[in-house]
């Protein structure tokens, strides 16, 4: 089985493997009965059909091989969108407007730069594809003015390029999934220590241009971290940036490309630091009488340690939902096989620990029962400084108001500060209904000193508050890096950066 | 006594205070006779007339106020080039063409605002000036295109904007000087840990311009990754880069700035991670056999840990010549009152560590006591992976070739690799002789996976090998952000970025 027919489940209409599909818990059954929720299936695949492809393959065939050039109405709709619950409603509804014309799979840097050098000429608007999994409109491009939308699947760039263990980095090419690269690194003694919950289909590329930060980065750092250095295709040619440990060579360059979401060249290779494979973790649950001491226990791991691998602090209804706890649930990961006491906090052993951590993965099969049945579910993150967070917790929860039951854990640390995870689960609404509370959230996100993410990006859903968060002149000086890379902006249009 | 006066005898012709002037110690006295010199006095400043100055101060002074605007030769002298020892030979030999027209001191970030904004219309170039320390020619632009040039010296922007202890951050003002921000935060309980060899001088904006890296990295790290937010202004504008501990909302901005050496903007403040003033901090000093075995403890330590808070590894030249110890010399400084043990290392007791402790800022003391007794001194370095060090090490030093002294320690440590800090004496030889060693030894540290600067920037001396490590393209991308922000180019030019 070829992996393109291998990923055909993975993209279109839900997540991940069907067999893997979640029946709904007793308790969130109960709880859609309060809700009075009504089943609400997805139009099938099968049903579809994208307006006929406007551009013509043979020049992408010509770079990358017949094989790998796709025009067929399946292939061309499993590359549509990304992962959203907005996504998936348009989906599930049988919208396919945002279909790509083509699917080309190049399987080199080389491929890439000359697809981009065509595409530009060409003006065809490119969207960079690696798990697919954005949950912000990261592969929504505004592609109104361009000839066509190429979209470039990078998963046959998969391969461990090179590992240098006396200094503990390997380079990876940006295709390569994250559960491949973890098994391939493991055989070596090492690991990334990256398990953002889309680890089962994100690429390492992804990872990099969206600054992905996954559930162990206490201990092992947000993705941005751990990256040495990465070799970009552009359309006005390659370049590599990162070359030491550390440098006072001028800017640093990577952080460009860091988070720009394929607007500014697509990432081809990733240099990441590795870590030793620790021998062992354990998992233990503990109990804060409420969120808010959690929160200053949780503050004084981030800033005086010891610092554990996944430090997760579910507020009390996440607490209560999710985990049938009371209080304020805190999963601690360590790599020892003892905890450390937590003053103010009532163990709870291993057992919740471990039910966390089969769960890790779960949340968008998760969704997808939940919409299934009728009800809507949506996730949105944020970070701000300490001094910050009780007051942008509050916030928030006042702007979703009582339509939804609202979760909140923080899993993201810093010594400055740590980022705030909500989960809104209420009766159906319209994506455009939402797109009204998300707007008064993260309104109430920028007010009160938060971020407009911490780890999913910006996309399309996020852009006017990224443009408010950043200002019109840091959003101008990217424009001019982006016309000296880009100069037909062809890349990702829309996506991120708004269009002039 | 005003501050100007104050730092009359700082900036020009040698280091600091003129009353901290070092004689040679014995041991180096001896080593003179083996070199043969004859003492080599500085032109006194009073000899010394600079070219009359080009600009009217007067649209200056109605910025900033007539006291605020300088046009004397002293004033004019002491803002002249930096510290550099090529810098220091012009000095001595009484060259005075870098000696900028005019010297403008603002107290707040609207007055540079409003100065970039008149120079750009009047297209006078711009030289930020903090501490004035730059070995790299940071403050040697080449303006010749311009009408003049203008220092715009921040020392007057020197406060303490903001402290948030919870957080555990601060917003200082750029032209505060290391010794000021240390001693308004020990106050409050904390400290920045940032102690490079100019901290007498150099000041907090400085740091952030020019990525500085301190002797206690290993503990505190580099000083771009305590930087929480910068302000800055541009001829286009000002901007605030950095809101929350992390995100994902774009590029990594303050890393835009952060070793932008002054070509893009001026840093009016920094706010920067702070972190509890230790109880106390010991110095101690190990022996390791070699210098590789010694290498591969320090690696040992920054991959596994404990990591000290100092770790400063002398190859066995250095051990000898510094500190009369034989084999590789360990500084390895904890917030313990006892170190760990180490491993294949014999303890020497904390003598030797606090003679380092006591000489830690003496270096460029005693660069000037060598020119004056006509020997010729001079530092650089460099960083790469730890599997490239050893080779790295050795090709540099073989690009000396044997016309020198060559000593190398190692003081900053990451998990993939370190730095490697180089000092060169010898018998004088002339700038333009010491330039023809320098393009051979960056070459070197180019074909051996060595950055051109790990913390000294690239001004203008390293210019030529920045762009050769970046590449053209890179070069072109932060051409196209400087353009927007700085469309006349009077900022710092050709320094970081070669003139078009």
């Amino acid at each position: 089985m070829s992996h393109m027919a291998e990923r055909a489940e993975h993209l279109w209409g839900g997540w991940g493997d069907p067999a893997n599909a979640m029946a709904l818990p007793p308790s969130i059954q109960s709880l859609l009965g309060v809700l009075n929720t009504a089943p609400a299936p997805a139009t099938p695949l099968a049903d579809l059909r994208p307006a006929p492809s406007r551009v013509d393959p043979g020049p992408l065939r010509d770079i990358v091989g017949a094989a790998h050039v796709h025009t067929d109405d399946a292939t061309r709709l499993r590359r549509s969108g990304g992962k959203s619950t907005p996504d998936l409603l348009r989906q599930r509804a049988g919208e396919v407007s945002s279909a790509p014309d083509v699917v080309v799979c190049p399987s080199t840097h080389d491929e890439v730069q000359a697809l981009l050098t065509f595409c530009s000429s060409a003006r065809l608007a490119v969207v960079p594809h690696g798990g697919g999994t954005s949950v912000v409109g990261g592969l929504s491009p505004q592609a109104d003015r361009y000839a066509g939308v190429v979209a470039i699947d990078l998963w046959r760039l998969n391969s461990l390029v090179d590992l240098d263990p006396v200094s503990r980095i390997a380079t990876l090419s940006a295709g390569m999934r994250a559960p491949d690269a973890e098994t391939i690194l493991n055989q070596q003694g090492f690991t990334l220590g990256h398990f953002p919950q889309s680890f089962e289909y994100a690429t390492i590329g992804g990872f990099a241009a969206t600054r992905s930060s996954g559930q162990a980065s206490a201990g092992y750092g947000r993705f941005d971290a751990m990256v040495v250095a990465l070799t970009v295709a552009t359309p006005a040619g390659s370049l590599t940036v990162g070359r030491a440990p550390a440098s006072a060579a001028g800017p640093d360059l990577r952080q460009l490309f860091l988070g720009s979401e394929g607007t500014l060249g697509i990432i081809t290779s990733v240099t990441v630091r590795l870590r030793p494979l620790p021998p062992e973790t354990t998992y233990h649950g503990w109990s804060f009488p409420t969120f808010d001491e959690g929160l200053d226990a949780v503050r004084a791991l981030a800033q005086d340690g010891p610092l554990p691998t996944v430090l997760r602090l579910s507020d009390e209804l996440e607490s209560t939902l999710q985990y049938s706890t009371d209080g304020a649930l805190l999963i601690v990961a360590t790599p020892h096989p003892h905890p450390h006491p937590l003053p103010g906090a009532t163990g709870l052993g291993p057992e919740i620990g471990e039910k966390w951590l089969r769960g890790r993965y779960s949340g968008p099969y998760l969704r997808d029962a939940l919409l299934d049945a009728g009800a809507f579910v949506e996730t949105l993150e944020t970070a701000a400084f300490w001094s910050r967070l009780p007051q942008l917790y509050r916030a928030v929860r006042d702007a979703f108001g009582d339509t939804f039951l609202l979760l909140c854990h923080i899993s993201h640390v810093y010594e400055t500060g740590a980022s705030l995870y909500f989960t809104a689960v209420g009766p159906m609404i319209s994506p455009a209904h939402w797109s009204e509370v998300k707007a008064a959230v993260s309104d109430a996100i920028l007010a009160n000193g938060g971020t407009i993410s911490h780890h999913h990006g910006v996309g399309t859903d996020h852009r006017d508050w990224y443009v408010r968060e950043v200002g019109e002149l840091a959003i101008d000086t990217l424009r001019a890096a982006k016309r000296r890379l880009d100069p037909h902006g062809i890349l990702n249009p829309g996506v991120l950066i708004p269009l002039p």
